[in-house]
């Protein structure tokens, strides 16, 4: 749809679409789009709707509340435009996006509302959807993911999930899932109310549980702020605490490399791949968090993770022909456990605590991905504790048995030190997968025994043959095997479909047991992706590009 | 892909690819598939490939297993070819298939598969696949459906899933979700596994966990019946007990109706919908189980499962634009209550078990049909107990508040008695849904109270008003909207995007947890589906339609 690449990196002074305003403990987050600030030309953003460029600057608040806003304990998102909250996507830049750009949009747009939760659940930071007008498909969707859910109740305003019946699609930012697995509405009213484009309004949306309350505009703004209240009394937020400054990323980015200060990568684009590489930590950690907050944006776990964030974005949305990722290390892995020690024993710090969670998400933005994920463990690499995650949520890891027998240039002598892995107490702990479990779980679901063993091992270097004898690596080559075993994994995977790697990946990852976010990934998107590509949809005479030019859409009306 | 009527009715006189043989508690399975006996002209079934008229017969042949063998613990399955075990499902035949066949025939298929483990895990016939040469694809599922898996270790044979690599799609039944969380195959292993088109043979298959034992052919045949003897140990099925016969189901079938001795169906063509009448028994239930098997498969419950199993598979194949089922019943709901209990206060009895589990397994493939289902609910009708179970697995339900007040022909007067649905003690048992939950607790998924009040209604015949109330039913019109109501609904439902109906009802009736069948379903099917739609896969160029030509596929590679 563009040839511009898209960029992720924005701050409050440059929004367009948002208003974030503080009160004490209570944020309050006013949604009030720029018709004229699409990211890409020929739609006009009416109505509150909103594209991809409206979402990264909703995602860039949310990131900003839970560092820079210690005090912020309750954050309500709200409407600047009269009659309306969101009407969610913007229907003609969905009609007129490819098809690989809709998944990737529903992709981002997911992500963040999850992060909303995640904010809700273990920030203390609770988002409040303050809904002082209509809320349409992804508008209602933005306020399902918020804890709690405020109508005013005026006789027009009315929230509603209009997708299948005026666009032949289904509402693509989980509003089915949390629909029924969160709200809890019965499946037979959740079915009527996505076939009525009007949608529900007043005490009816109360009763049917698709929204908390309905307040009377005279007792809105009171009933908003004692609400408000209410949510940030519930939380363990620190009092008097000085926040993070999320500080312009350090980036260049040309056509073939993108680079941070601890993330590089080169992109092959013969090879369809693209090389990352991941510095661990130049110093040792600061004693405590308090060194830490004053390290603030440069602190390395936070460093890292951001860098890994916008990296894994800007490859997503603008190299969607680079397949295959293929992650390496370096530093000393003594220093990585360090660091992840530091936060593992400051998980009531706020910051710590802000840090893991984000590692988490960022880690599960991977786990979500598109691509095909492999990771090269050599000498001299740093896969320990939080980094060996980027091991665990590879497709397929190696790593060298033995050393390079080739003379190091710098020393003169063949590498020393055989490459090695070291598991840390961060893999058995807080950075779960989106099933909830671990990575270390997820790999060794139904094999306790073998969670067990390599459990047992924290702390300690494992080279490769007891790696893979653990179940930690997928393969252990040695010098005279590496180079051929590598190139021919990387080409195999450039030679299959990309579509099918997508479906396997998307299914072997997530062993085991399923949540609302495995649930909105994993079946939702699915089915939504299916019904993007089919001619009913997407096709020149579909209900998507026929949307609003008054003629209605042809259907092939055979049941699939 | 054809025009015939595909026909689900066969007996084992007339299979053309399966060999049945009994040696006591042990029944052996033997699959050789006629090359010309293709279930549509076209394509040649080599090396035990499958289509649909293959699955057919395999699941007619589970089916009596069950009920025709009391005497039946063991069911090994095997090849009658030489090297090969199962090839999977033909590739001509999918790769001349429109999109809806071949999503259409993978749901079948795994449904058999579905039956076979449920035979397993609730019958006392436990599945032995005795894979005597190479499974590759769809033969590998096939064997994954069974308990235990023995390979012959012949330094050739090998088991596969070579859809990636060769087909560009995904196993289409069940074999990713089963490898990894069935077999708990890690996570890597399956990706490489799942790329390799020549599979993995001998002990790395064992070591992997892709198979349990593997067998040297010398000792092979003592081996397989070792097992299936150990296995036949375990079963509780009872000794000297006589089978009920699966005699030919009484069905005529036109263009406009389709007729049974307790179910019925008119298709209306013009309005895009079925109505589907079902009828509650005709007398008493027999005092007890001998007496139920004595009047065989007549017995009404076993008789109205067998109809309707039979109705939802010829309309689902053969009338794909009829998109809206709409179900009623007639008949005496207290004889409904009766032989359900008849049916609960056996469960230890085979017969009842396995009616019950016939019953649960049928109305499970309704839950996963792609149709809109809308039970209406009149004076006379019979939806009580297992028969309520239709009003609850419809998407929507309409119950007539009073009575008609237009006289009955017959009498004179008005309908004396107005609509009532009762709830049964079979309502709260076996008849779960693939989540495992029952209609009744996924309908109140969330809402323990409103469960607990519903429940306490056991028995009782509850009017309209009463049933929205307690949330069995959607809505209550009187007799002045009534038929404005369900006109406009059925109107309606034909107006809206096929597509998007499927995906919505596909995520609005599975609520709450998920198991290895929600997940093949919800997840896997809906990424197969999409992959199946894309053009790497079914396009002029892609892989699907190229193989065998040996000319490459040529991929779109931008990943989605």
């Amino acid at each position: 749809m563009t040839e511009e690449r898209v960029e992720f990196r924005v701050s409050p002074d440059r929004y367009r679409h948002w208003r974030v305003s503080y009160d004490g403990p209570v944020a309050t987050l006013v949604m009030d789009v720029d018709e004229q600030g699409g990211l890409v030309p020929g739609y006009e953003l009416k109505l509150n709707s909103y594209d991809l460029g409206v979402d990264i600057e909703l995602y860039d608040a949310v990131q900003r509340l839970r560092f820079e806003h210690p005090e912020v304990r309750t954050v309500v998102i709200t409407s600047g435009k009269p009659k309306i909250f969101c009407a969610g996507a913007n229907i003609r830049m969905l009609a007129a996006s490819a098809h690989g750009w809709k998944v990737n949009f529903c992709k981002f747009t997911n992500e963040t509302r999850n992060g909303i939760e995640d904010a809700t659940a273990n920030s203390g930071q609770t988002y409040l959807a303050a809904v002082n007008g209509t809320a349409s498909g992804g508008g209602y969707e933005l306020a399902l993911a918020c804890e709690h859910i405020m109508l005013i109740d005026d006789r027009s305003s009315a929230v509603s999930l209009p997708e299948l019946p005026l666009l032949g699609v289904l509402p693509g930012t989980g509003g089915l899932t949390r629909v029924s697995d969160k709200r809890h509405v019965r499946r037979d009213l959740a079915d009527y109310f996505s076939t009525r484009p009007e949608g529900v309004g007043g005490k009816k949306a109360v009763q049917w549980r698709l929204v908390d309350e309905a307040v009377p505009r005279p007792r809105w703004d009171e009933t908003v702020a004692e609400r408000a209240a209410e949510l940030a009394g519930r939380s363990g937020r620190p009092e008097g605490a000085a926040g993070v400054a999320l500080t312009p990323l350090g980036k260049t980015r040309d056509d073939d490399a993108i680079s941070y200060s601890c993330v590089s990568a080169r992109l092959d684009r013969d090879a369809g791949s693209v090389s990352i590489t991941v510095r661990g930590p130049a110093s040792d950690p600061p004693a405590d968090m308090a060194g830490a907050a004053g390290q603030g944006a440069g602190f390395w776990p936070l460093a890292v993770t951001r860098e890994l964030d916008d990296l894994i974005l800007d490859l997503r949305t603008n190299e969607t022909e680079l397949g295959t990722w293929v992650f390496r290390t370096e530093g000393d892995p003594a220093a990585v456990l360090a660091y992840d020690d530091l936060l593992l024993a400051n998980t009531g710090d706020w910051f710590a605590s802000e840090v893991l969670h984000y590692l988490k998400r960022t880690l599960r933005r991977l786990d979500v991905t598109s691509r095909s994920l492999i990771a090269v463990i050599e000498p001299g690499s740093c896969f320990a504790g939080s980094l060996l995650e980027l091991a665990l949520a590879a497709d397929r890891s190696f790593q060298l048995a033995g050393v390079f027998q080739a003379v190091d240039p710098n020393t003169g002598a063949p590498d020393a030190e055989p490459a090695a892995i070291t598991l840390g107490n961060i893999n058995v702990g807080p950075l779960t997968m989106s099933n909830e479990l671990t990575r270390l779980q997820t790999r060794f679901w139904g094999d306790e025994a073998g969670y067990e063993a390599a459990g047992k091992r924290r702390g300690a270097a494992i080279e490769a043959e007891d790696a893979a004898d653990l179940g930690l690596i997928t393969f252990a080559p040695d010098d005279i095997d590496w180079d051929e075993e590598i190139r021919i994994a990387t080409e195999e995977r450039a030679s299959f479909s990309p579509d099918a790697l997508t479906g396997l990946e998307a299914n072997y990852r997530f062993a085991g047991p399923e949540t609302m976010e495995t649930k909105i990934f994993g079946r939702l998107s699915a089915w939504q992706n299916w019904i993007f590509n089919r001619p009913n949809a997407s096709g020149p005479d579909g209900a998507l590009r026929r949307f609003g030019t008054g003629q209605r859409a042809v259907f092939d009306r055979k049941r699939v």
